[in-house]
């Protein structure tokens, strides 16, 4: 007996400090995992064993709102509805441990007045409770309940709690970070497409739906400023609006919005019923109920131009706003993404309007030169430009590549540029010209050419220039050129060149109605135009694409 | 004796659960810490305390290499100088603790012959030792290692051993997933950067110098593919480069990065010298050794020009590299940065390159017309073009802003555009011009501007067209403008038009010698002409900024 006894102790104390380890070790297994479910579960069920209880209920602190919401619950009164309700802090049995930061023991729930929970939830009849807080660095985080226990191994439950609320901890930490990672990395993406597009309506589509998505809120919407009028132009997003409705109209000074572009200072508003600037209007045009709003400004800044064009100066061209987030509220990892992105959108608008109004300024100015040179001669007044719209028709009736049509606009438009260098007295001579006058026309291609020869970047169009008077059979001018040396661009000027010729009034002869104009180019069609080229214009013409000049009066 | 026995037992042990709580719960509070040094060194001391030895050691396991590598030493051996030293994973007791993936005590280290290690570090005697490996998920990490113990817990100290590798990795998950969003965060502001240039020069510069920055490499450079002359020039990082050397070339074939170019396949080398397709050159052309590389291509992505321009084909220009890198080799996540990086940089060259030929089109065009009009006749021939020049001297001299400048530029090369609309007998008539002849030719700067002022974007070049002959006296034409409503850029074109009239042959007289022009033009300033820009024009001319039209010979 005594023997026993003496052995026994130890043996006892042996037995529970090895089942101690296997749960410590169990418990060391479990956080081995970056999988947060995983891991709450797995230890509520580690401390529903240690305690013999049949049912556990997990809950983690929300301090911004003291309450404890419902985040594990397991065991035979698993019931997964609860996951996600939120209860008071203070309420209940888990409340009390959580406000006294210790474990509380009710062995007969039913004689407890804080109890007001479902003790019979059908499944299981809930007899008895343990609560105990979770605590990390001192403060409660969350709290425990396991029910209808058999052991109370209080210590080892609140160790294996606390170790829980720190696991927890970490792999939130490191899920949000690489949420964040993974936030950072859409926003590479986006700003990589939004680069790699100079089109300013494919630009503004492209940052209000993206900006939607990456900020997880319901929709988002673009204002750009009008500085003239004192209006915001506004863009929503595509799924609420009707492409075909122009883009509508708001004084600059309204709105949340309108504070944002004036200012250049953010709003993040949470709820907008609460903020004086909210602007209802807004809703009204959207037919959405705003609730929270993230608004950032859209700032260009300053951008190098390079070489003699120096610097464009940083200014605010609008606003971004992402209306509504999904969950939660808009927090400081929103307004940096919408800012950042915001940003690089403004920059990227910015020099694609640089790039547009490059271009622009280019065939604008080519445009009122060749126009004031064609001016000289009544006759061929306006001559460049509608050769220049009809070979784009004929373009567009073929389908040719958004490139080649430019080239074939700007060709077209600079095709009669030699006459630059032929005497005005015989470009508008009122009569039928000598040999020698119609020599000194018949230089005019390669006059032309030679003037634009030494642009680099008009190569292509050079042959709408040399060679728009070549014909198919080689009876043209200057090189007699057979057809398979003729350009593409060349025949495709021909015919607009023909055609415009016949319907305009010449000193000799006025200009030929359309059926005698597309008589003769059919004739022509084969030996001196290229036939694919002469039936794309007609049926051009068919489709109401070609306008070719007013008949002048006889008598003009 | 028996009683105090039967007490005694199950008291040591409750005394025995208890100091073990506490060290458990000293075990969390120590895993509550996401500082990684603070976290290991603690948990350290926590076993050295419950085993009563004094001098610890931690190892982590590289699997590449298949080492231990110190990461802590604690206790009355502390020496720092082991951090990071490696040894042999199957080395020694330590090794053989993780080779047996179990404890091994050693009571006398004097005579085991697995210990290698220095027995006296002079500061203390190393008598004995306990190794274990640190076990997570089944498999060793990492090992500690506790000398001159007095106790032998072999449970409780592998049980924290395993909860300190267990707390590692996930702090190492985490300092890691940081260091992600960091650099992906700094690839953002990079990103900004590089768009906010359209300036070739500094958008090269920028790739080179951040390039190495965010992969922490020693140094990086930057090749563009020269498909003409099937070369690759070579950038490099600025501090290597003396910017007044012209870029270096190397023929495009050769290198790991002219593979990289060619086939547009990433390229990351620990060592070069393993690596065939290595060019030593390179070094010898950077003067640094070349030890591990990360090559990415320089490809332009599919960019959407908009309008009628349609899209630009994606395509590789060159290539990036970043060299050596600084700790560790190259990893995934760099090649993903540095890919990122170069995509972007590449779209952004890319568009530089589109604005640039976008303006250098407009320009050049301009140029040829304006050239072609003036050489109509031959006393006019290159007029507009010094035109242009003289103005520009004229406003670098006075260090006006470069909008200013290429303003002044284009609307110099246009003021005599007019001209277009005046005959050409009269604009070439060898001799005395008629008074109707001459008012004719007074029409053309109101030509000029009529035919520009559709031009949305020349607006600021208009006056240079409308006024450049109006003097400050009012005595100028067409409208007798007075000295406050002359614009500053048509008094800029006066006082070069005039110079260039002075010293340019005329039918009737030839030019004049410079001390002469200068003479008048000095006569002149302050009625007719602004003198501030005179005086300019003649700095410009002293500091050789000016180049006359050369004096045809009194024959010619």
């Amino acid at each position: 007996m005594l023997n026993s006894s003496r052995l026994t102790g130890p043996l006892q104390a042996a037995d529970e400090t090895s089942r101690l380890y296997r749960i410590l070790a169990r418990a060391n297994q479990i956080a081995s995992t970056t999988e947060l479910d995983d891991l709450l579960c797995e230890m509520l069920d580690l401390i529903l064993m240690v305690s013999g209880g049949n049912t556990g209920t997990m809950y983690l602190l929300d301090t911004h709102t003291n309450e404890l919401v419902f985040q594990v619950v397991r065991g035979a009164g698993d019931n997964t509805k609860l996951v996600g309700q939120r209860i008071c802090a203070t309420d209940g049995i888990i409340g009390a441990a959580v406000q006294e930061k210790q474990a509380i023991i009710v062995d007969d729930l039913a004689t407890d007045v804080r109890w007001y929970g479902p003790v019979d939830e059908g499944k299981v009849i809930l007899e008895n409770t343990i609560a105990f807080p979770l605590m990390l660095r001192g403060e409660p985080v969350g709290a425990v309940q396991v029910f209808n226990f058999s052991q109370k191994p209080i210590q080892l439950m609140q160790l294996l709690g606390n170790r829980m609320a720190s696991e927890y901890e970490k792999t939130m930490l490191l899920r949000k970070s690489h949420q964040h990672s993974q936030r950072l990395q859409a926003l590479i993406e986006l700003i990589a497409k939004i680069s790699s597009t100079l089109d300013r309506d494919q630009i503004l589509n492209l940052i209000i739906d993206q900006a939607r998505d990456l900020l997880n809120a319901e929709a988002s919407s673009l204002f750009l400023l009008d500085e003239k009028q004192h209006e915001l132009i506004l863009y929503l997003s595509r799924d609420m609006y009707q492409t075909n409705l122009p883009p509508l109209r708001m004084p600059a000074e309204l709105g949340i919005i309108g504070d944002v572009v004036r200012t250049g200072q953010t709003a993040c508003v949470d709820d907008v019923k609460l903020d004086p600037r909210h602007y209802a209007g807004i809703d009204e045009i959207s037919g959405m109920t705003t609730k929270s709003l993230l608004a950032v400004p859209l700032r260009v800044p300053t951008v190098v131009l390079g070489r003699e064009r120096g610097i464009s100066q940083s200014c605010i061209i609008g606003g971004v706003e992402a209306i509504n987030k999904r969950e939660g509220h808009f927090d400081k990892t929103d307004v940096q993404l919408l800012s950042t992105l915001a940003e690089q959108a403004a920059s990227v608008l910015h020099i694609a309007d640089l790039y547009s109004n490059a271009d622009e300024l280019f065939l604008n100015t080519v445009t009122v030169l060749v126009a004031s040179i064609d001016a000289k001669d009544p006759y061929t007044e306006g001559h460049s430009q509608r050769v220049s719209d009809f070979s784009v028709a004929i373009a567009e009736q073929l389908n040719l590549s958004p490139e080649l049509r430019h080239s074939i606009r700007v060709g077209a438009l600079l095709h009669d540029i030699g006459k630059i260098g032929v005497p005005d007295t015989i470009l508008s001579k009122p009569g039928r010209l000598t040999a020698g006058e119609y020599a000194e026309i018949k230089k005019h291609p390669a006059i032309g050419a030679n003037i634009i020869q030494g642009v680099r970047l008009l190569q292509d169009e050079l042959p709408a220039l040399a060679q728009h008077h070549e014909r198919l059979d080689g009876t043209g001018y200057p090189h007699g050129l057979g057809a398979d040396q003729i350009s593409l661009i060349a025949r495709i000027v021909a015919v607009a060149d023909v055609f415009d010729a016949i319907t305009s009034d010449r000193p000799y002869r006025p200009g030929m109605d359309i059926a005698t104009a597309l008589a003769i180019l059919r004739r022509e069609a084969g030996h001196h135009l290229d036939e694919r080229f002469v039936e794309a214009l007609i049926a051009a013409y068919q489709n109401g694409k070609i306008k070719p000049q007013l008949r002048k009066s006889p008598a003009g």
